[in-house]
């Protein structure tokens, strides 16, 4: 019998007890154990933690959301049973070996996570086996599988749904907001759901939320796609795969990502999308660096999406540099409505316009680009898109200039004169996040020049955006050491700019991701 | 500028501080990202989780430990500033990617470990990226190094000190009582250091515990060898390699050990021990299974003692069945005593004699055997033993009657009339631990048949002990599917006993050891 000792905090993603170190001697029970806690007819599995300072002898420290589960009060008494590991452990045990899992396998591995079974030192364990072992597309079909039938679905009634992902990884990508409504405004369906910036200046929800709400319910995204064929939300409110959620979270300090197929397949999945785009940005800077890699991804994609009964098409897109000119979420969201609105740069329509057109390709649309180019063109983009806005919240009449951006600016001029020959995309990340992106949706950078632009020293290079000068003047620090835009007389230099990592290594894998 | 809101609860190995969802994303922080607190001059770098419950927005929830660094009040106002993540993470992903670490890189994991700037999460990455990618000989003496380095070291003025290490999974293995004394017995320094059981029903610390404490600071354990030339202490009070536990702590849910040459040097190295003796049990039912492999692990111990400056031996010894006839703490601890006053089984006189001469022949005694057999069969080895118990605090005049032991008993009779062709440790060890052992000391199992003894239907095997009934039924119920010691007429049929797992799998690793 140990004594209730109520914790005033909610442990978070664990049931979690606390005993000290006499009480585990005792019992003969160690820190990372399982114990069922009873009192009366009711017991829940906890995992133990040791602690000193407040917990007594035959105490046991119990948090709030245990004792909710269990009806404790302080001063209570607990019954404590030592609990056999779940079966998962044995088959992420199994994993560290290198042998393959089955779907039953991971689906209980999948489950426990979930349910709090596992904890947060074992799931590492398990993603760090996935990323050193891999994953064979078995194991990733169960693994997406797994992730959708833990977690909420949405069911429209069309048959064909469509869908776009991109890989991510360049800056200035705000190319969803023109290939949704272009879409949308064809009559197909696309209930598009987008993450937030993890390392990156901003996520599609940063962007958009500079202009509408993007945080809604399963049924009002339900109802929004009904009525305008598409919507522009935060993935991450909806619990469509929250064992990914889960995953993310334990890969996220070691940046790695061995679950990222089925991270993108499971969200898919899971709002029913069975036509799906996947634009695998290509190139130095890029996530994936040539032609071999991307293809040997796209071919995984393809795969796995058979399988799971959708058909997706991969585009290999130019991943070198920024997309359009502005980057951070508020000067996306304006230069994005300006290229709805007809007066955009060439690489953001030609990069909406080509992903829209694979995709009413797959809807057996005749001339599918000229159809993409047309809906653009035309307004009837720029119409749809006001209209999603409007049921998300927004100002369905927002004008560009509307949306606040950093009024602390300042211009970086260039000490060459010549061409541009190569925009650096690391850096111009590192500059845009150290302005405040996507903390402060208003700081970001504005490109005035472009590669094969001709540029004569001192010519404006590009705009600094922040909301406040403290930041500003950090990221002008920054760029001290710095040479995001490589401006040069010679072009033959180019061949000198930069040195690929010429160290190579024997990787058991194919695909190192970085988030 | 956050709100101080103190938790009345120490977070344990880590600075925790805990922010919510509204927060974070103000903020633009992530959970599990480094943030330095700062109150006036005092800053601490913390690591983030995320609560809702009790945690308001702009509120930061400090852990005691957290409070008292930075010497915060609730209400208190304090500044928070994003941290770069420390570089041991890079290199825990150069071990994820396969490449091997240099000893700056190893050191700085451990001192990191050490100093709270891991989380457990990237500990288990970490962990069991050394499970899979394996460590070299290099990687282990930095690692051995790395733990030394940062952990209490005792210095004895004596060139020559002497050490045994088991590397274990043996039930029974209660020698270190015979072989202490009869090293020091002859002169010579012995600090032995030893752990309690994790999974196995008695470590050599559990049973030296029923008759004497164990649990000392360095400076008594100085002071009783240098009175009495040895003792028998618990390694896990002593801080010796710090970090060691830490790893063992995180790898303790998945029973992985890849660390298990360095733990083992480390605390070694650390009480000054220059010559040492490693115990190899080998066999089925061991850890390791045949001499090949024994040899393999021999040659990696003395390899790395030779880069330790220590000469290191490994004895291949029987591991296939218990030692001696006694399992459980006060069973062991009686049956060691009665083996130093004369009366104890072969198997047991035998491992101690034989594992004191290795000792005895590096340090260039003559006729090391015979010495050995001479110390423990003229009582001098008795006379030492209870020195030590009284210099740790026993009663030096202990009888083996005086130890107590379960009263709760059941004798297990045989089934059949042949002769016992096996003892299986695994299933001894469950029914031990269902017993209650380590936990209740007095609880174990006492063999009345060994290997070769002729059986009658109805003769006693073994007789279970226990301090409480329910144990002593439920592990009685245990044994309805078991049968610890295999008794057959058919000498032939010893052939088909067991099946040693036919599956065989490409390890990329030599040893895969269970704790």
């Amino acid at each position: 019998m140990l004594k209730v000792k109520l914790l005033s905090m909610d442990a978070g993603s664990l049931y979690i007890v606390v005993l000290n170190s006499n009480t585990l001697k005792k019992n003969a029970l160690h820190s990372m154990d399982r114990i069922d806690v009873i009192k009366g007819k009711k017991r829940l599995t906890c995992i133990i933690n040791v602690g000193e300072k407040i917990i007594g002898d035959d105490e046991i420290g119990v948090y709030e959301d245990v004792a909710e589960k269990l009806n404790l009060k302080d001063g209570d008494f607990v019954e404590i049973e030592q609990q056999l590991q779940p079966r998962s452990i044995a088959y992420i045990k199994k994993k560290i070996r290198g042998e393959p899992l089955d779907y039953p396998e991971m689906l209980e591995i999948v489950k426990d996570a979930i349910n709090r079974n596992l904890t947060h030192e074992e799931l590492a364990s398990f993603v760090t086996a996935l990323e050193i072992n891999g994953m064979s597309l078995n194991e990733a079909e169960y693994m997406t599988m797994s992730m959708v039938r833990t977690g909420n679905t949405l069911k429209l009634k069309d048959k064909m749904v469509f869908d776009k992902h991109s890989i991510g990884g360049i800056p200035g990508k705000k190319e969803t907001l023109l290939i949704v409504p272009i879409v949308a405004a064809a009559g197909l369906k696309i209930p598009k759901t987008s993450s937030r910036a993890i390392s990156s200046p901003a996520g599609t929800a940063d962007i958009v939320e500079t202009i509408a709400n993007v945080e809604f319910s399963i049924n009002e995204i339900k109802r929004i796609v009904n009525k305008t064929n598409g919507c522009m939300v935060w993935g991450g409110a909806l619990d469509l795969a929250p064992a990914d959620d889960i995953f993310v979270e334990i890969e996220y300090p070691l940046r790695i990502d061995p679950l990222f197929l089925s991270s993108v397949m499971s969200k898919k999945k899971a709002v029913g999308s069975n036509h799906v785009v996947i634009d695998i940005p290509t190139g130095r800077g890029a996530k994936i660096k040539n032609f071999l890699e991307a293809q040997k991804l796209a071919k995984k994609f393809i795969e796995i999406g058979k399988r799971l009964g959708m058909e997706v098409r991969c585009a290999i897109t130019h991943g070198e540099e920024p997309i359009g000119r502005a980057i951070g979420p508020a000067l996306e969201a304006r230069e994005a409505l300006r290229t709805l609105m007809g007066r955009g740069p060439d690489s953001l329509k030609e990069k909406a316009i080509g992903l829209a057109s694979v995709i009413f390709d797959m809807a057996g649309k005749k001339n599918p680009k000229e159809l993409a180019k047309n809906i653009l063109k035309s307004g009837k983009a720029e119409r749809k898109f006001r209209q999603i806005i409007g049921e998300q919240g927004g100002n369905p009449k927002i004008k560009p200039g509307d949306i606040f951006i950093g009024d602390k600016t300042f211009d970086i001029k260039s000490k060459f004169t010549g061409k541009v020959l190569w925009i650096r995309n690391d850096q111009i990340i590192k500059i845009a996040r150290m302005l405040g992106s996507p903390k402060d949706k208003g700081a970001g950078i504005y490109l005035h020049k472009l590669r094969g632009d001709i540029v004569k020293r001192g010519d404006v290079l590009m705009k600094l955006h922040a909301e406040n000068e403290k930041r500003l003047t950090r990221a002008i620090e920054l760029l001290e050491n710095m040479e995001p835009l490589i401006v040069r007389k010679n072009i033959s230099r180019e061949m000198i700019i930069d040195v690929i990592p010429s160290k190579t290594h024997t990787y058991k894998r194919e695909f190192y991701f970085e988030r």
